[in-house]
């Protein structure tokens, strides 16, 4: 059920992360059971870290409040819309459901790469812009196979 | 210019985490001038992060290394095919070139996601099966404008 403060909390974070210069214009909360369990905010260039976007930031400390790297049953609430690093971040988390303000259009508007990626990432990997190369695949599958057969592994 | 050895050295640190139980069954490492300065394995289990993918943690690693959020000149060798989180992370660090080894239809075999997630980021949002919801778009533009309005802004 959507919750309205939730989601200007992380527009207020954004704020915030601006006037603080931080990182980037963008703020996020993770809630379970109607509570914020975690924040995180935009910390690019303050962390130097180019995967510290507000999403991912929020999901690595709520998993640190849960002891898990599961957060099912938990929604993001994101000032903009998720790009495709925390879309998918949000995916491996098992999170239950993403509402945003802003979308990948605004953060075109602000100077940001989300909308870019967006249509990278569906291209044919020979048509990105950054090229991709593959070889030693049979190589690369032992991983797979020591894995398959790995009788205690920890799956996720 | 392809080095075979350095994507043998990801795939050895795949393996080598296998056996230690760190995390799944990937590794990368990141070269710069031909010379590996950052490797990462897969520690989503054991640091409780399900952003802690071999990329993700090599590119930290590196930005860690070269003191810099901005990865321009470096070149990305990875065990398996990046998911869409780590391949748009490359995107966010501007690496130059992505080398791998197995492929995401690999990762599928050995019950991981990544093909599942790079279909549903090219689904319309509301065919995606996480559900997102957009309000509050007025009020989610106002950290652009700010940031858009800020003279002393450290862009990325």
């Amino acid at each position: 059920m959507i919750n309205r403060d939730f989601l200007i909390r992380a527009i207020n974070l954004a704020k915030e992360n601006v006037n603080s210069g931080k990182g980037g214009p963008f703020g996020a909360v993770i809630v379970k059971d109607g509570e914020i369990i975690a924040e995180g905010t935009n910390t690019v260039t303050s962390a130097l870290d180019p995967t510290a976007h507000a999403e991912i930031n929020a999901i690595r400390n709520a998993c640190k409040v849960l002891n898990d790297f599961d957060l099912s049953g938990c929604e993001i609430y994101t000032s903009c819309e998720p790009c495709p690093m925390c879309l998918s971040a949000v995916y491996w988390a098992r999170i239950d459901k993403i509402y945003y303000a802003a979308d990948q259009y605004d953060a075109a508007f602000g100077g940001f790469d989300d909308s870019f990626i967006y249509k990278e990432i569906s291209l044919d990997r020979d048509k990105r812009s950054i090229a991709s190369e593959q070889f030693l695949k049979e190589m690369g599958r032992e991983p797979f196979n020591m894995w398959i057969n790995k009788q205690d592994k920890i799956e996720y």
